[in-house]
């Protein structure tokens, strides 16, 4: 990846209306399915053992999140899974909480496992734990980053062998050998539920229509953030009820121009 | 029916308040509640199969969705459907992308074989794909409607043996006798989820209070698309994301008056 | 309890930010989880029986709702409650519908009788249902308390061996010995769904910070109510969309000078 073009990733988005399977978390369905409709996706939603595959075989891409696994549910992610994989659709996963129970980091490490994973997105704690390094977490909500976030990124990486997306005050992105940071965002994010999830999801829709994963990471990470810079300084001092519906409107108003005026990242050193 | 008198049908289910049993999808289970109240209808959710039955044969009517189905909720809507065909409480069924797999096409021909329907609504090819038409579609989100919609609706009344209701650009509600075409609505609904599902659940307090249900689908599709359509212009050019605020709140406040002053509505020559 | 100083409960819990593990209904996930970020503390829910008692363990509190319950999240809630009976955080509980079905009614005696509460949150006709009073019910929407509601809160308090909180147009808790009296809160709370499962899940968060188990219920309700009447104020006429935006606003926004200003509540004569 030589040049990223984030204004015509989000173009093809919108040309596109990429299919985003998620079997996702019970709290957060609605924001996300609100989130791709806003953006120019079509989601669609389906986790049954009995479908969950036929389902993700038609889609572009396949989203993954464990923010309220059950066993019924994790199956249907491998069925899943397989199917995407099978037919080389890209899988992105989403280990919310991954440390905070032990059932979800067996989890998390048998969808590595079992999976070809394409992109994984966690804060610093869940990136971690997936790939076996110490770091703190309470809950499912990370503190602040202990350590080196850029590291850690390359190292998981290498070591998952996929790209890594590390989210916190600047997101890391890597394949473990090109590494991008971009400083997009804000942090009223923090202050609604979801916002991780449906990044997640958004990084799915880009997946689906930008083969190189790279590319379609940073584009998602900056044109999600830029919607959230928009819509805080519409909203400052109104509240996170605010933020949140400003947030929607601003996935939907926020053009490839503004991703090119605004957009902040930039390539570090490739490799360790 | 001769004569269709929308805002008396209104009027009615704000002095009711009938109780809405949803057996519905993870997705819209927020908004379908807060669309039914803001209405002024009683919704209640229950889907395990302990009290599927109980809770249905309580309520003024039962809406069933297939939007993310499982065996267990698929188990509760027959269940609570056959108490409410026992006590004849009116069953509304939205066959969510029937079609997009084998197990919602299944689960959608199950439970009309299995239960007495009342009124059936989906886009084109969601209800082609009910009475087994060759239709298009694409995950749950049907494209624009390749064929008659009118032909269709009629036609598919007259399989089913029910009320249809055909949802898209403009909406026909057929019993295989008497039709109707229904204008109202906006096309921003499309940008957000949950839309032809909280209609569904709308027509199903409807037809909680009115014994006619030709006569309480056109109420419902009226006065939902007259509300689509005071939030619409109300929020142009802010997004989806106010939109579907304002478009709770016009579910509030659309009155009888403005059923009666806003509803674009003809009947169609009979039968085929 | 001789002084209840809400202003320093409400600081408290937006320092110590206490992990609320909540197993509730999947109508409100998000609005619960949204609520608790806005008032400042960390929402998780987790409610599979392979995690539920983990997380329990780790959190302030423990929030567990009826209004959606399946055997497999029972099964969970029960996990999770003996898991917080043995570390000796607090159980709350809301037994959303009861008396509705015999399987809700029957769940929430299973509840109490398995499980150490804390604290119990429900209308008149919930509360009454668990301790065995005949009141009416419809659906999972109490009607207009018949009785006296304060009688009914200081019987069920003494029988249930918990800090009972009957809301309604005022609010009662109790201890069985101390009673109190809040008349903070909007009747258009009833208008958006969900806004009786954020409370508990409020009293929840306060539980977490403040032993004082009354303390902690009467912060949390006149604080939760003073939101709810700025939010009324700013969105008079608008609608319950607006509404809910605004009162998710105000959660974060509503100050412990607020509480000061504007709490209204008295001690009742103690005992029967």
């Amino acid at each position: 990846m030589e040049k990223i073009n984030l204004s015509e990733t989000l173009q093809k988005v919108r040309e596109v209306n990429p299919l985003v399977h998620n079997i996702t978390n019970v709290v957060v369905t609605n924001f996300t399915a609100n989130g791709l409709l806003a953006l120019g996706a079509s989601p669609v939603m389906a986790n049954a053992v009995e479908e969950a595959a036929d389902m993700a075989q038609i889609a572009s891409s396949l989203v993954l999140n464990i923010g309220t696994l059950n066993s019924q549910t994790v199956e249907a992610m491998i069925l899943a899974g397989k199917a995407a994989n099978w037919h080389d659709i890209p899988v992105i996963f989403d280990p919310v909480g991954a440390g905070a129970t032990r059932y979800r980091t067996e989890t998390a490490q048998k969808i590595m496992n079992e999976l070809k994973v394409s992109v994984i997105r966690g804060n610093g704690a869940e990136i971690a734990n997936v790939v076996g390094e110490d770091w703190e977490i309470k809950g499912v909500d990370a503190g602040d980053a202990k350590g080196n976030l850029l590291d850690l990124a390359i190292t998981a990486a290498q070591k998952l062998n996929c790209v890594v997306v590390v989210t916190g005050k600047e997101d890391v992105v890597s394949d473990g050998e090109a590494t991008y940071v971009v400083a997009n965002g804000h942090s009223i994010l923090t202050k609604v539920t979801g916002t991780g999830c449906l990044l997640t999801s958004v990084i799915g829709a880009f997946a689906g229509v930008e083969k190189d994963l790279l590319t379609a990471s940073v584009a998602a990470l900056a044109y999600y953030g830029i919607a959230a810079e928009q819509a805080a300084q519409k909203t400052a001092e109104l509240g996170p009820g605010s933020f949140q519906i400003e947030f929607l409107n601003q996935l939907s108003l926020v053009s490839g121009e503004d991703v090119n005026l605004y957009a902040s990242f930039k390539k570090m050193s490739g490799g360790m």
